[in-house]
């Protein structure tokens, strides 16, 4: 039998709803239960399913409505009593226990002094007019709710900018700041790498591939899938890159959007274009024909980006000089790869064919030095071997003033020395510093050709470089890529603007985390408590009893 | 004061010379000593240092040369007693104690029944000659010494063939087969794809990026830098790919060189296109313009030609069949660079921007569809909070006949299910399973979106998705790539030729493994013991006294 009981009033988020049908559909003699708010549309889907009755048709948005398909009126009142405990149990269930409830916007922000951002997850028709009265109390907004007109869109952004407040939005699903993750979000290593995304889940892949790479992330930005339309015009994106641009815990950029209308694309890439940090733009759809335009690196897939980030990771703003890049490699494939990136990188002539005494590459300051060619191995064994040769070349290379980066390989594995990290690290140290005592700052990056099995402890190699200062990139090809683009950085004249000022609260919003009024999906909260961040739980139900027009009225009473 | 001796008769390789340099170098009182066997090279440096004598004039390549810089008579003869008590223990120090030590070939073979290869790495002077010998004793031969003339290096090659063997190098520093690792090699998970490398770092960095990105090695072949050269025609690099095709451990082929000779470019090339299984090729100093022709697709660097090859492997021999990749995402993003990836590589037409329903493609019998969309999102959450949705419509996706592979994302992380992928593997379990029961094989490739700090376990999910069959590869687009190279394999209907059948002798090397017989180096004979592999250490030492034209006249004699 089918049986359609409504309840006053009673308003819960949809996960609790999910999780009631699954419960209450599990009992014995249930064939199935369908718990949902009495909107329009779940209207619909019950009665197109067999549930219609009177009391359903007069069912308000915010009343809660439960059918059941069971096998007699006894499992129908016992589905019900149910219904009825798992209500008041709910609150105390799960993350609810420990928990900050409150009924009103006055209360969370008692309750939480210093709350900075609004996590807005009720149900669309709701969320345009509660994000206005969320700005006005000063806080950002990530309204991950979706079905929000453009309209509405358009005047909450306007309305944000000029409070010099962010509004990400709406259907933004993931943003992460100072570490804390809101919504979907994935718990990456810390690192230098803000991410912008008009893209839920296309924000999480390079996210997760990034830090894959041993690389991390310090902020994610959602901007919520139209921003970077005609009629929205990409405004959180600009504030995005804008915040990004002057925050001190981020060095590399990556824009991650769907194509954008062409003018939005135009103004964004020129912002992109003026920045003091490296961007890379992936945009979903479009195969990039130049790699690299600029200050903008264009990746073709999510992946690709992650990868292009982590290779630009730390290369900003690394000092000026007239400095090159001098790799000494052990591996002559290696060396060769490594010539062969730097030309094309640094747009140097292309490779003759000719490498006298293991020189794969020698223009202007910048060279590359095959060291297992036979001019080096004569009397002594391959330097994969013997380690000694490299680590009394070091000083004099550190020591050049032609030389603003090392780009070095380090090879383990059967047959190589017994610790070809430790052979030459202190060889680096020494050289380091002791440019630096010269006032040059010299940077060292490498790559470990190695496995987790090999009897050199790959991740000691890994740990024991990176101790002595050297930038250990995760494969050959990327620490010349990197190299290079330090070598651009070193040489790049052209006077950087000086970072955009962003708002006081967004830069507060990024230095300090998110302290967090959550309204809608009560596990966003259980969640932020879980990562220790500060979070107050608005229990929010649809005002004027779920009437969108009697709510509208009440909202232009009260003046908003 | 500097002082000359000359030991005659006291082979020592080119480690043990390294060792005893070092060692006797830090005793008290010593500014430096130099141990070097008396080849006219190593005489010229000695000389140049000022150890010129009439004694050291006279020393012939296969007598030990020890010049020591000390300050007094003392010291030298401490030195030299020093000397001569190292190289009493060497053969008892390290691997040593477990090495079994012969002193020729034919005592070699009886204590290693079965032996296979020879592994050399004896001075280039004398290394043809004796894999001359080595070839006819029936072993495959890596020469790892480098300074062996083309054209012995012509004439042993032909001679290989002839016996059906192999002649890896001259100069080759990387070989790998069934697991165990020859000179230069880094210990890789155990997988299908085989190397064949005209390069021994690049092959070990293919090999290296191939084992982190989760994927493993099935063999490596060495080639010497030569092989695809004009005058030595790559006969081995085309024995290499015939022998891949034909060993049941590889379903995928890369190939690392440097830039061929035109026609033997041509020739491998050719080889190449008519093999049963996907080859990558990265040819250093190339830009790649077509990613992908016909059987080969081409990488621009060796941390790309891992990645390539981690998607094309385990696509060889896919049943044939007329269905299409159907993409079930739960991300949107994730669902549109999917949709995008396989027009781009199944050739399909260009997408419109109009995705009704959630339909990011849908052409012919591939289709990938996002159920974020609004279309599936009513009345329930969104699938990555409730994945219920999916797992109801998988078993219908999966018993579409018009279904060979079915493409998923895994999404893990903050505001995601507590059990994205165990939500779904029932369904494919049984989805799969009765698929098959109707003599069709469907293929399911997944992606996990997720990081190790987040709540769910990654390692878990992705194990969970293994066991259950599902093909995991380590980033969204690469899924999507593996899934592309299925449907292109479920759809070739070109017949392939019967892979060429591989000498007896080579396919035993590479299904049985090695079974070494090593001369020059002995601490490739230690890595080898540490490996647990059959070896016994030949402790060659020059024949004729190191005398190169007495030793030719005594090998014509021989009747070679």
């Amino acid at each position: 039998m089918l049986q359609t009981i409504v309840r006053k009033n009673q308003y819960q988020d949809s996960v609790a709803l999910m999780v009631l049908s699954r419960t209450l559909s599990d009992l014995d003699g249930v064939a199935k239960v369908s718990v949902m708010m009495g909107t329009p549309a779940n209207k619909q889907i019950l009665a197109d399913t067999g549930f219609s009755t009177p009391e359903l048709d007069d069912a308000a948005p915010s009343d809660l409505v439960i059918g059941v398909d069971a096998d007699d009126q006894e499992t129908v009142d016992s589905v019900l009593a149910q219904a009825s405990e798992l209500l008041k149990n709910q609150a105390a269930a799960g993350g609810g226990a420990t928990r900050t409830t409150v009924r009103s916007l006055a209360r969370a922000q008692s309750k939480l002094p210093g709350a900075n951002l609004a996590l807005v997850s009720i149900p669309g028709e709701y969320a345009a007019a509660q994000a206005h009265h969320l700005l006005d109390a000063g806080l950002h907004v990530m309204l991950f709710s979706d079905n929000v007109t453009v309209a509405d869109e358009a005047s909450l952004k306007q309305r944000a900018r000029d409070l010099g407040l962010l509004v990400m939005g709406p259907d933004c699903g993931t943003a992460a700041f100072a570490g804390t993750a809101l919504a979907f979000g994935n718990l990456t290593s810390p690192g230098s790498i803000g991410v912008v995304g008009a893209s839920g889940t296309g924000t999480q892949e390079v996210m997760v591939q990034i830090d894959r790479l041993g690389a991390g992330v310090s902020q994610a930005i959602g901007l919520g899938g139209r921003d970077l339309s005609e009629q929205i015009g990409g405004g959180t994106c600009l504030q995005a890159l804008a915040a990004l641009d002057a925050d001190p815990a981020t060095d590399t950029i990556v824009i991650v959007s769907k194509p954008p209308a062409p003018q939005v694309r135009a103004r964004v890439e020129e912002a992109a274009q003026g920045l003091s940090k490296p961007v890379v733009a992936v945009i979903l759809g479009e195969r990039p024909d130049a790699a690299r335009v600029g200050n903008i690196t264009y990746a073709a897939t999510l992946a690709d980006a992650a990868h292009r980030a982590v290779e630009l990771a730390g290369t900003a703003g690394f000092p000026r000089s007239d400095g090159g890049v001098v790799g000494m490699f052990t591996g002559g494939t290696l060396a060769n790869e490594a010539a062969m990136i730097l030309r094309d990188e640094l747009g140097l002539p292309a490779d003759n064919g000719e490498h006298p005494a293991g020189s794969m590459l020698h223009e202007g300051p910048h060279r590359v030095v095959d060291l297992g060619d036979d001019v080096y191995t004569q009397g002594r064994p391959h330097p994969m071997i013997d380690p000694t040769l490299r680590a009394e070349l070091l000083p004099g290379v550190l020591a050049d003033p032609t030389t603003a980066v090392l780009l070095l390989d380090v090879v383990t594995g059967y047959g190589s020395a017994a610790d070809p990290a430790g052979a030459i690290i202190p060889a680096i140290a020494e050289g380091v510093a002791s440019a630096r005592a010269d006032g040059r700052e010299v940077a060292v990056v490498a790559s470990v050709t190695g496995t987790a099995r090999d009897p050199q402890a790959l991740d000691a190699q890994v740990q024991a470089l990176r101790d002595a200062g050297v930038r250990v990139l995760p494969d050959n090809a990327s620490a010349a890529r990197h190299a290079a683009a330090l070598a651009r950085a070193a040489a790049d004249r052209r006077p950087h603007p000086d970072a955009a000022p962003a708002p006081a609260a967004v830069t507060a919003l990024l230095t300090d985390g998110p302290k967090v009024i959550n309204l809608g999906l009560a596990s966003f909260a259980d969640d932020l408590i879980e990562q220790q961040a500060g979070v107050v739980h608005w229990n929010w139900t649809p005002p004027a009893g779920g009437d969108p027009r009697l709510a509208r009225l009440v909202d232009l009473l009260m003046e908003r």
